[in-house]
């Protein structure tokens, strides 16, 4: 039987890009890596020559103008995202894009009317929701398993800090980080977030406060289901990446532990311990990105939605600016027609 | 070796009061029960008998007045607890009384400067700090296992609701239940609530909101030592009594999960299991209990001061009033002189 | 309402006879405490004054003699246990007997005898069937919860050795140590065992295989109801005393976990780890030395059969016998009329 | 950087000649798949297509004849595996050999003769090795991490029992199924088996034990190291597959646990509770297929000794034929030169 493969062109071969390449050339079938393309020309090229692709390039043009293409990963810069997006769409490509779409409503609006007008496919890189642990808490609350949800809790702690340069660029904590928690939240409810407080402070480094941003962050939330919930955030957590859930319904509860390199247990005089878990998310997420992927593949060759739209990444944004707003008015923000 | 022991009056011998009166006359051996008094003379009659205790009444006031009574434990309803305080300090004798003092601070405010003016102990009913398991995150937190905290997080969830008639006389979540969470944070963290917002929702049943009350609220803190917190209260979760508590500091973590009837672990076709968690206060904190009242006895034979003070009863009710204006104002509210 | 109590004297003041007599005196509403005897007179007593009990003395005698003693408690040393058994069943009392009855299988036949003789109840110390993790695993299997069972292990380790001197005259490993674990087997079993095979080794101290004794050993056991097992012994596990079960059925399984001083899940940036388990049959079996009086006191009381029988006591040293036995000759051992 | 890949062809395209050969072809960049042969033309040819390999053929002869192949994997029916090792080794090839070797004792001396003669390469495909949680016990104990080895516990039990026509075949229970178990005993205590005692039972299916086989064993083991050890296997476990070890040692002990498919814990008004384990070899054991393929490839490479030998896989097959006459005779078995 002779099934037709999604030809598939990768913008960006950074350390993202890396990922996704590998994982459409290896390990996804229906699909097949076509081009690469990178700023850095020798970056692109390394990633192609180990992938087996032929074509090869920095301008994200060229792809887009090759009528093999069937659809794009944009993996470049957040700042080239939006506009990446318009000009695949306009090319009449599916795409695939790294969240966040973009920090600006406008930029997000403008990409997403254009994605609408092409007809074509957009799925943003939310890939937590296609963790095991993750899509179990979703399975428990969309298939009635804890009934309806009342409390949630979202535990969201990275191992250290990134650079302070990142953190000058990032947008600050909610964009570059709670922005995948503000995700988790709404697809673990199934609804929009209504109501949205947050406490900040600095507690793992003063360099980052002086840099406008908050390292530790407790956000609660209203969701359109009735329910209420945490976001619980840390730029450190000296035993590693932390990563639960907890969700209690109406008819049970729901709650998900850190992944770990081993099941082991080990005693001795002093304590009862185990290692340190998985550590940050390459480690942890692997499978995650390679089921994202998948899941954009088959959606575009069924001519399905896609499992993360752009909806869903233009909402995060939306949260996220609703999160700092808060902090600033030291009030409740309510996401209505003003976002 | 004769050891001076300390003779002790029960007013209340309701369910609490049976379950303290009852530590005094068996567990606490320099302790010893003396009077019990109750406004129903027939419990009063059988927790005497229970206890082997001679003098039996319905009177406070005769117990206050006998000189061979040298402390009181006030198991009354809460209505009568302020003014029982006063009465016994004027009396000199020593005071546990259980939570809350009183819904408002004028009553509270009274009962303690008499308190002061007496000289003598007074202990508030807060066992939840002689928990094995809170305990533990405390000695954590005193003792910089953990280093300096950052995130903090108290579940707190009952297995169903009380009464409504209980409800509209309680006070709302905030008195009945929450207070208790209240005083858990001041007591792990070792510093005051300075700002607190909360949410809350109607969940569980109508009922509760139609009698002006919530069933289900967070409830965020910001503490003097710089910590943030959340508190998670439901009036109902299916699988029992929950109580837990995590605790995020700069050079670790500790969390600790409920209490079960037994450690096995079932496995059969559908699932791996284990049984319910021990089913709410009265099984989950008897060790507590008795401890706390051992507490007690031992700071007044020893002259020191007792562990829970007059104070950490009234912070536990200011925290609550703020978080009530919290709901109504949508804001968050800061806890200053204003309370 | 008035009903009989239970008139108990205790035979032995030593570690095991205080936890039985404080047991009987604050616990037990059924039972009273009316006789305390010792060879050692203080230390009968010191704990006849902490008990509130006014009759004291050296002689075992004097209490058979007394026609106010329903019945006593021998917690006295072991050789003298079936003898004392004898004598009391003569003098009509019920009797609770400290395990083992005795080391050969004629005195410990001679005391059943006379117990069936005299028609009088008697139980034999294996309290750890009345703890909440084994009556849990013993549950599982009689309400065929797990169904039909196949395969069992014990793993039953102490802190550390005990002195040598005790190894010198407590008959071996299998007598001081699995004996409680070859009457686990069969109480969770519910059946008898067929064949034991046995392994042993020293490895925790030479001076104990310089004694003639074991420090290490691995029993297999063939049950009745065709399944099979294992027992784990080792005189020393560094992390503590370790008390575990697990069972497999035809319809699921049941493991049972050791019992901790609390909940704690401590992080640090090396490991994920909890305090050590409880340390030692004091702590950890508390419980179950109180329900297994209780069980004794209802079953006197009520005429009820005792729930652990004088054959109960008499199997568990037939299996320590056949296991040293199995060791000595490197074959499997069938238990047959040969004991 | 251009470096050499090792050329592998591939006897044998069943279940787990499918597993290596993707392997190889997609996740190990030093190797690369370049022969697929197998009885089964057809089976062979999607195979090659799947991996993209040209060569595809039924005789294992054209592989052994290819000067360009440096290696092969022997994943046909066990019957051939010695035979096709002594050829392998006779054209020079390096040799993986899913285990067992044979059956018999003559078949495995001339294989791993004529390999020993060649200078090839020999290992064996005992995957277990290579999974993570086996291997961190090994690093507990080959590190002193929990120092001498004292006490050792294997459970291994499969979810479901081999259609009975499988079981007349296979050699029976020790070597299906503990041969696994055999080989695991010695790599985690890094020494030999000396001493071997087994009790068999037939209760999963009465089918098992007309065939002259048994469904649930216990063997018990001593290590030349001093340690003792046992096995547990049943064919069937209701809950899946079971797979699990723990060591005693002299400064600690080390136990591992079962893998999930994720780390939910979920909670309604009966009980807490997780989804089954990962259900079976395929699924539990995919990255350790991987990481033995690996482990290989490097070997080879570098010219160093293959992690497991033919020595490992002749000693597992010794020791089931130890167990196997345990059984007969109910007596422990010594091995020595006898085998």
């Amino acid at each position: 039987m002779e099934t037709r493969r999604l030809k598939v062109g990768l913008l960006g071969a950074g350390r993202i890009g890396k990922v996704h390449g590998n994982h459409v050339a290896r390990f996804i079938p229906e699909a097949e890596l076509v081009w690469v393309v990178d700023v850095d020309e020798a970056a692109a090229r390394a990633l192609a020559a180990q992938c087996g692709v032929a074509k090869v390039g920095t301008d994200p043009g060229a792809v887009l103008a090759d009528p093999e293409v069937d659809a794009v990963l944009i993996c470049t810069s957040t700042d080239t995202h939006a506009r990446l997006i318009e000009e695949a769409a306009a090319a009449g490509k599916h795409i695939f894009c790294e969240k966040p779409i973009a920090h600006d409503l406008e930029s997000i609006d403008r990409a997403l009317a254009a994605v609408e007008k092409a007809g074509v496919a957009l799925q943003i890189g939310f890939n937590r929701r296609f963790d095991a642990n993750f899509s179990r808490v979703r399975r428990a609350i969309a298939s009635g398993e804890i009934a309806a949800p009342r409390l949630m809790h979202i535990v969201s702690r990275d191992p250290g800090p990134p650079p302070i340069e990142y953190v000058r660029r990032s947008g600050g904590i909610f964009f570059d980080m709670t922005i995948h928690d503000f995700d988790m939240a709404r697809y673990l409810m199934g609804c929009e977030v209504e109501e949205v407080f947050a406490y900040g402070a600095v507690r793992v480094d003063p360099a980052i406060g002086e840099a406008g941003d908050l390292d530790t962050a407790l956000i609660v939330l209203k969701f359109a289901n009735g329910a209420i919930g945490t976001i619980d955030n840390c730029r450190e957590a000296v035993y590693g990446y932390d990563q639960r859930v907890e969700v209690l319904g109406s008819n049970g509860a729901i709650s998900v532990e850190n992944n770990y390199p081993n099941t082991a247990t080990i005693s001795n005089g002093k304590t009862i311990h185990r290692d340190l878990p998985l550590n940050f998310f390459m480690d942890r997420y692997t499978e995650s990105f390679r089921v994202e992927l998948e899941s954009f593949v088959r959606a575009v060759l069924s001519g399905t939605p896609p499992e993360v739209t752009g909806h869903d990444g233009r909402m995060a944004v939306v949260v996220g600016m609703a999160a700092k707003q808060s902090v600033a008015e030291g009030k409740s923000v309510k996401i209505d027609s003003g976002f």
